[in-house]
């Protein structure tokens, strides 16, 4: 029942590791059964299952069709993670919804790690923003790295990748971003509908973005004057997200 | 003036990545111009700084006879990083300072990633928490991936390794901990003095510790009912922390 897969078979999936291919292909890869599980009881479309048990796929019976039986030694070839996890999964790239634009919308001015944009999905996820939109140069969602970090909450996420300064003029709702001399939030009345902007890890929200924001806030330090410089901007957007969310 | 590291240099620098030598020898390694700039200036003290450029160090002009000027290839030999950057150096562990129990006292019952105590670290430095008390199991806080990611907050965070279901029974102030079925923290009135439990990543909280909290909260979830099961436990932290100071 085992397979071994060809050579074929292993550049194709070790090659979507590389954004440029997963748009090619219109595929990216899933590893961990937990994750893969909550994929298989979305929306998301399996394209295969490559796996060393089989799956106890109750909530997805179609998926067995596409479940292929493989060697421990195969899932280490095809495998990202160091420590492979039982499992690795093929799916279709879905296409996204449209903005909606009556509601919180959180929006990425180059983010570069995939574990900040990771986070910042599950955060969307738990704090109920369905659109989250990412200026052109923000890592790909679909980069393993990120998926691995939104345990599952890309499935819920509708993920938009656009030119961010266009975007923001064309919109018709108040734009926050996060300044060092922002407005203190917790003084702030926030508002049910607007969009949210959080900026690069190093050099935060850049200037052609800074133009076109009209509310300025901040987080404010209650450490000494030698406290840290900045917060994290996982951390950032998830005190952010409960201020608008709480009141 | 570049001096060559003998192979035991090499050695004592290199097992410094494990907690029982860094114990042994009462060292720890930062990497980072930025970072050992930060330690130079903090109260922390300097063995040996090696570095593959003059340090421009006008804050400590004493470290200037700790600083070795090595060559790149000796510094890749040492680093801990994929890409090091210019300087590794070698500071003494120092003696932390008691626990001051009438402030505001964040406790980790067992956190594993070093990324998430790095990042809790920087956010006790930010919202002016000046101890942190670790359960003996939690990630040793000299990993150099924990002190990498502190960002220089850990000069200003007093970090006790602890007992912790001995240092809970022995407090005499309000003891917090997050618990799925908790009460809403947006709703709750918190005071100024107390301790605040995380819990870890898998788990959450253990059974020992949770019989020693009196007072349980969570953080609401607005997604609907299929969303994120849990926050990343940096992320709650962060929010957790700043309900505790905005009133």
């Amino acid at each position: 029942m085992v397979q071994s897969l060809s050579k074929n078979q292993i550049k194709l999936i070790t090659s979507l590791k590389q954004k440029k291919y997963r748009l090619l292909h219109g595929f990216f890869v899933v590893e961990g059964i937990k994750t893969i599980r909550e994929l298989l009881n979305s929306n998301m479309e399996l394209h295969t299952l490559y796996t060393t048990e089989r799956f106890n796929n109750a909530a997805n019976p179609d998926s067995y069709n596409d479940e292929i039986l493989i060697s421990e030694t195969d899932l280490k070839r095809i495998s990202f993670l160091t420590t492979p996890n039982k499992a690795l999964a093929i799916f279709k790239i879905p296409s996204f919804n449209p903005i909606d634009t009556s509601e919180l919308i959180v929006a990425l001015d180059d983010i570069r790690d995939p574990g900040n944009l990771g986070t910042i999905i599950r955060l969307c996820d738990w704090f109920g923003v369905k659109d989250l939109v990412c200026s052109n140069e923000t890592v790909d969602c679909f980069n393993p790295k990120v998926i691995q970090a939104t345990m599952g909450s890309i499935t819920r996420v509708n993920i938009t990748y656009v030119d961010l300064p266009a975007f923001l003029k064309n919109v018709d709702v108040p734009i926050f971003g996060t300044f060092m001399d922002g407005e203190n939030v917790y003084n702030k009345s926030l508002p049910k509908k607007g969009v949210l902007v959080l900026g690069n890890e190093a050099n935060g929200i850049s200037k052609d973005i800074e133009v076109l924001i009209k509310e300025k806030i901040a987080i404010p330090r209650f450490g000494n004057i030698q406290a840290a410089e900045s917060l994290n901007v996982a951390t950032a957007t998830a005190i952010l997200l409960s201020e608008f969310r709480r009141s």
